[in-house]
């Protein structure tokens, strides 16, 4: 019994010539259609991407064995996974909506390709936004002295439920590094600033005291060094002097929550790869 | 002897699986190294379109050689060329200058990899900017009964020339449809709207008179149908209530301007493909 | 007893020298003080356009008593409103629903000054979504027989409950003349198409056929033309050949939502004046 | 004799109410007509700033009179001048010719009301540019041991022509806090990035390192502080992991030739001012 099926692989090795000829020879082998294929040569770090979606009538077994002595040669990591399958998602959010309520609302729509497992918040104010779209919803009061209780509770989450990608939607606490590291590729944050300007606290204060005339957002990876993670994605919006800083954070909330979401689907649909302390994304 | 060369291989067939694969094993057959790759397999029209950039130490005609055939067995249009080779290119023009200084200037910093063969206007205005880049003007009285001997001129250097790109920057005269048809997929026009709003003459006074927030610029191929040629790249930037239509002609100059450069860059990059009414761009 | 209020007053007249002068002297004659104006002279129709935010002491009716004079004098149109004041706004949708769960987000996180008093659809989806919003929510079967009765019942709802804007988000009817003309300069509709390129029905499917390089939404006051109303805001995003009219869909999602609630912003805030064709908006 | 005159008139006060009453009574006394009128209150340093236009047919030294007093009485800072005159300006050079080049194209075009007395430069490779727009040229070896001459030069130069801007154009050498501090207000840097990202030197090389998904550049005030003066302009545009620093310069070169040409109009038009560490633009 054939079934035909819509895959994405991807691939990342060290660089050499005939890679895309390989790779395009195991599919082939599999009596695979390619319908969107995206490579890439790293110069600064020497590694090779690729990012191939195929149309096949092979089941996944099959095609992983077809694929898997190629990758060993290449000494490559890869993944194959079926277009389009929602990635299993944790968001952790604080008090701050907008963020949450666009992905869900995305989810909903079948604009991103996610099934949000749950929210974790250190406040309960979501909660409402969350179970009117069907989503667990579980706040935690996050002092210095339960900070590691409630990052022990994530990690078990991650674990038990398959978490694919942890989201960050404004959630207004500083992750340690243990839970960074455990996260490390994983974990992407919204950052209310156009990076690498105004890292840190309150980015809209900084952003009017230095008189901008564009402010922006940034989403990227979780890393221990606050701010600094490989960037996925930013978008900027035009502002002026009369605006003050809490209209700078008004107009901010529109940047965030596109920019997240954006980064969000770019992760879910396997399009970002990290090439040192850059990304790589097919867009 | 051989000499590492840099060469971007450009094939447009109908699709089929297997073509990238065939594609990339003639380039590893060449010893080639590939440096961009990207392809397209459009549902519209069920072509599909490619272009890889190579690294190889084999000689010209050593490579077409390897790909000649394959070329053949996929009814393939295909061209190979030298990446970063100054592509000939003839400009048609009026009295604005804001497009030809543009590209001249660009052409001479190396941004534009032209060559500019000439300048053919219909007012004699351009001649002292044409002259300061060092190439040649020639300036024609164009009118109903002179028309026909103007555009003979123009395909005569086109054929004596080698002439690659014809570039109508803000060229104020309609083409025949014959020289269009000559010229099919070769020649690019600005238009100062964005398509399809607004074709015609006048935009930016229909756009004053519609009232919208944003105008904008349109390069495309030259086709007899006027403004409706498959477009290569578009742009646009906000307006408001308060511009008359000499200002909007101000501010749009800006979006002429850059999106004629950056459609010229595709082209001469062979990053442009036909694809029936639309284009295919590996930007 | 005095207590210190924020009043937006707006004005259009026939223009002459002079009324910038007599305003502020009015606005000085109430003790007041400016916080924001902006002033607009039309050459197109000879008319004048003002705005002025002013802090003062005084009672709305003697403030109003010190302008109502001058009004009549310059033969104005004017307003005098609570800056921040909630707007009356009725919406009406059918099963899209981007754009409605924006605005009644917006409207709860106090982003829009906002008080939706009911959505009214000819389909029953968004219900859940405007109760979970506790927002008043009636469908209606919208045939050609019963469309005259649905209208009756909208102008109804629009003078019993004092409605000052109705919002078509994502409404997917054409309304009648009469009603257009009932709700003239007090109903707002989202286009999702960059007009006036792609008017009438399926814009994407028209933007993809056309092969654009970039696709938007226009919001626009409601006329009898269709898709012809004076356009109040425009926003576009980048697309490529590799998106099918599927994807075109998506991606113009977040240009309407975000052009819709910026167009609404705008009117509620009463920064948008009817120049003829054309809208005057002081941004 | 009368003769209708257009003027703009600007002034910078401790802010009271009243104001805009005072000076459109002002501008009413001497039978002007208002054709633009902006003006700002602000919250942060207690200033006011206003610009207005007005068609009058007063001669210069009445309309003067007749705003003198109340300047006098308001503290203000104020100019008169008339609308398009085009500025005294000196430019700074270094080798780069992209953002000369257009400076200088648009002033020929009338797009920027500058008349540019001359290019000082530390290389003489933009003399044929200069030259070819019939702009003075000279050229300087600046050296540790040189610069205080040259700088000297500068100063005499602005005196003696009257200068009232001047534009370092990719001016690569670093002024002293002297120069800066005689020049305050009046002398306009383009840098490279979007500050307050990637100060200094290389900011390309920065951004590459960082892997931004967008570089930018920032017009801005020169200040004794290094790439820390008050922002005037700023743009963006998307770069992606495939460009290398080298691309990144020529990507970024259209940002910064456009975003120098805005702010240098936005000044000769007399549209910003100076707020404590911020601007002021009446764009």
């Amino acid at each position: 019994m054939t079934t035909s099926s819509h895959w994405v692989l991807t691939l990342d090795c060290p660089d050499r010539p005939g890679i895309v000829h390989a790779v395009t020879g195991a599919v082939a082998a599999a009596q695979g259609n390619i319908t969107e294929l995206q490579q890439f040569s790293s110069i600064d770090t020497g590694r090779f991407f690729m990012r191939v979606q195929v149309q096949t009538g092979f089941e996944r077994s099959s095609f992983e064995e077809s694929l898997a002595p190629l990758a060993a040669y290449l000494q490559a990591t890869w993944t194959l996974d079926e277009v389009g399958r929602r990635r299993r998602t944790l968001i952790l959010a604080s008090k701050a909506a907008h963020c949450v309520n666009d992905l869900l609302f995305r989810q909903r729509s079948g604009l991103l390709p996610l099934e949000v497992v749950g929210v974790m918040a250190n406040h309960p104010d979501l909660r409402p936004l969350a179970t009117f779209y069907g989503v667990d919803f579980r706040d935690f009061v996050v002092l210095p002295e339960t900070k590691a209780a409630f990052e022990a509770d994530v990690l078990r989450r991650v674990e038990e439920d398959d978490v694919e990608l942890v989201v960050l939607a404004r959630y207004m606490q500083i992750l340690s590094p243990e839970l960074c590291r455990a996260l490390a590729g994983r974990a992407i944050n919204i950052h209310h600033s156009f990076l690498p300007g105004f890292k840190g606290a309150n980015p809209y204060r900084q952003a009017h005291e230095r008189g901008v005339k564009l402010i922006g957002a940034t989403a990227h990876f979780v890393t221990p060094d606050l701010d600094e993670g490989p960037i996925i994605e930013q978008n900027v919006t035009r502002v002026d002097h009369t605006l003050d800083v809490h209209q700078l954070v008004a107009r901010g909330q529109e940047q965030e929550t596109r920019t997240l979401a954006e980064a969000v689907r770019l992760y879910a649909e396997r399009r970002v790869f990290l090439d040192g302390p850059r990304t790589v994304i097919f867009a």
